[in-house]
């Protein structure tokens, strides 16, 4: 159930199968794919065996889908349950597809809880259940008692295999307690001390252990303030408590308070990353925005963010069309009107993205909310002072209207500031109503900057008579 | 120079203070302020005093720029080396500015090297110069090289107190030495093995330790296998290998292999987070997006993105110039044409941010590009049938107008394909010509997904007849 008995693995800086950056060559995967296509199995092993599980993982997802399942039955041995903790969920589930119940439950047994968790809990309900049948009662009961928790909670990225000890004990005990217990996790970086109720009291770097004379007792050794997760907590909470508090591991507490786990920071590590790539993929619609998930859930979830933007834009146009007359009579409108709507969504985009980054880390709470309102509406006197001036001169260089050049200028002038205000009130009005702001607030947030942007500009050119 | 003798700290369940998310409650800010306005520095210091260091670092941060000072005089003694070294930089800075040399030295003594560092890096070379006179020497020596290496690298986020023993030693040589010795670090969550040369052969979690009996040498106990880091490789590198291969310390190495410096997860946690939450800065063109930079800093960044913006849309406006003609005679092409574009747009950015995001986490690389073009492709097609089945079929009952609809789904349907194809051609071009991609894609795609747009639906038009 631990790393330490990982096959030898790869130096990362080998430059055989590596490039700089830790990637698999594209030689090395074609040299593997080649040995496997012409039934070389002995030479595909040779290659891959050197390999670290991640590598492992990573080769299966850089291998084309339909020849994944050739892939693995040439290295069969090689895919262990570590390389199927590694790998994508799509992969993944593509590759368990093939094994039976008995297999799964194999490689499933062998890992830690967590990570035999996240490949149960994506499987149909009756493979789940057969799978589960086939483990041993112990490593079945904690896999079906995480799964009684949330998804995404800290109960499913916990490890139940932890070290916990009273606080009486003496460093001594604890040393004495490590060395005789067989059954014992051999990966843990934090001990915790408990009460008689199995409480967490304290916790206690094994650094310091190691520093402190046997007679000393724990309770002399432990931090007593400690940041506990409670079982129910969102991964994403846990992700930025890890975060904030720089934790190398943390407890994990029922409702009563008690102690039922533990969670590391490199169970975390991998989450911190995907919620904060998250909102990039999510402010542009493209959902989770995994290259391995089938194009059927990529279509759907595209077609639906461009289905509700189509809907909003027939707002936006239906401004235009109000327009018409003016239009018509004064063709080069059309032209310039572009140019103001887009500008106003570029820069109503940039304070969404930092709003959002700001929510997303906890550096915009209700506190300084005004405060950040008011300094992107200063930015956006900054920035529209700027984009008028350029623009006017553009458009009077290029075309020699003095008109149509003042009334782009107040155009850009108020979008900007639309832009600089709707970026900030609705990523924050959304977070308030509980909607998260990088899923929803692009199409609003653009769609208000070009209905501005149309109305304004069109409009101040028909005060000004330009249509006329 | 570690965290273990902070002040007592609070427990972020704890609900006077901090709200669900561990944010700290408006009202306590507020509770703080007041004190700290009505001159009643011991009320500041009691409500401020229980907090966690990054809490405190949080306080600042929340508190507005002009009331900084006065608060940080008001509970200056709770401002220690560790609430800098959580501080955003740029407050940070505004502090630091008020502080004569002496104090900064004695702060940045106080730090792991990779923090003191932090806090002296981004200061003036004068300024610099005068804080490491006032430092004593062996605290100089490190930070000046660490100051060597380049900014961003191993080097600056390394720290110098690690343990390190040689091969033969026994796990009781290594446990009498830990015990023997004041002067070592008490933070460290491994221990590395060293050949004469001090060039590391191994890696010892001190989990491992801890569960041999003492006869036993580290030798036996180690992994051999370990992921070195080159003191000059640049941190988002460094980020990824400790994600990828789920390190919890690594050992940095000089060009020779010997052994300088180690770096653990916590210090590249914050790493992490930044370097994937940044895509979405950049990809919007907000820079760093940090709240707490100076307007002029924000204005600077984001007018550059705008002015650039508004270059690329004079190409798509002299398209739009192209077609005068056509609009003049049929002005509901003005209105329709921007859906063309702004829905191309948001087709080409979903595939974009997917790119993105896939270049930045190393999933996607030469051996599957070719590939994910193929998929990309696929998912633009059906897209780009859904959009003009909607589109067309919208345009028609709104607008009764037969031509102007097969005009508008054609057009929808040819911009969907441009916006696949160009969403992974543009920012794979880029990275190859080591450009980041998510700094400049956005611009070019958003500009071909608007010429093609407008040229797409207005030149179909004029084929059709519709402005005839």
């Amino acid at each position: 159930m631990n790393d330490t008995d990982l096959p030898d693995t790869l130096d990362p800086a080998d430059d055989t199968r590596l490039d700089e950056d830790d990637r698999l060559k594209p030689e090395f995967v074609t040299a593997v794919l080649d040995a496997v296509e012409d039934g070389d199995a002995e030479a595909a092993r040779a290659l891959v065996e050197p390999l670290h599980p991640a590598d492992i993982a990573d080769l299966f997802e850089l291998t084309p889908e339909d020849r994944r399942k050739d892939l693995a039955a040439a290295i069969a041995d090689l895919v262990d349950a570590d390389v199927f903790a590694e790998m994508n969920d799509y992969v993944r589930e593509d590759l368990i597809d093939a094994l039976d119940a008995r297999q799964v439950a194999d490689i499933a047994s062998e890992l830690d809880t967590d990570d035999a968790v996240a490949i149960i809990e994506d499987m149909e309900p009756e493979d789940q259940r057969e799978v589960l049948r086939a483990m041993e009662p112990d490593d079945r009961a904690a896999i079906e008692e995480a799964l009684s928790y949330p998804e995404e909670s800290a109960g499913r990225l916990m490890q139940r295999d932890l070290v916990a000890v009273p606080e009486h004990w003496t460093v001594g005990d604890v040393l004495d307690y490590l060395r005789g217990d067989e059954e014992l996790t051999t990966d843990f970086w934090e001990i915790f001390v408990v009460d008689p109720g199995h409480r967490p009291i304290g916790t206690c770097a094994l650094s310091w252990i190691l520093r402190t004379p046997r007679s000393i007792p724990v309770g002399d050794v432990m931090k007593r303030e400690q940041t506990l997760i409670p079982v129910d907590m969102d991964q994403e909470e846990v992700a930025l408590r890890f975060q904030k508090y720089a934790l190398i591991s943390a407890a994990v507490t029922d409702a009563a308070g008690r102690l039922v786990g533990m969670i590391t920071v490199d169970d975390i590590v991998h989450i911190i990353q995907e919620e904060a790539g998250e909102d990039t993929l999510r402010l542009a619609g493209a959902g989770d925005g995994d290259i391995n998930e089938p194009i059927a859930v990529t279509v759907r979830t595209r077609v639906a963010w461009l289905i509700v933007n189509l809907g909003a834009t027939i707002l936006s146009a239906s401004v235009v069309g109000l327009f018409q007359g003016e239009i018509a009579r004064f063709a080069l409108l059309a032209a310039l009107m572009p140019i103001v709507s887009a500008l106003g969504g570029n820069a109503g985009t940039q304070t969404l993205a930092v709003m959002v980054r700001a929510l997303a880390t906890n550096q915009l709470t209700s506190s300084n909310t005004l405060r950040m309102l008011l300094r992107e509406f200063r930015v956006a006197i900054c920035n529209g002072i700027a984009l008028a001036a350029v623009g006017a001169t553009g458009s009077y260089v290029l075309l020699g209207h003095g008109g149509l050049s003042v009334v782009f200028a107040l155009a850009m002038m108020i979008n900007s500031v639309v832009a600089g205000l709707v970026g900030v009130i609705v990523p924050v009005a959304l977070d308030k109503a509980n909607v998260d702001p990088a899923v929803s607030s692009a199409v609003f947030v653009t769609t208000i900057t070009d209905v501005m942007g149309f109305l304004s500009f069109l409009g101040l050119a028909t005060l000004w008579g330009l249509g006329g």
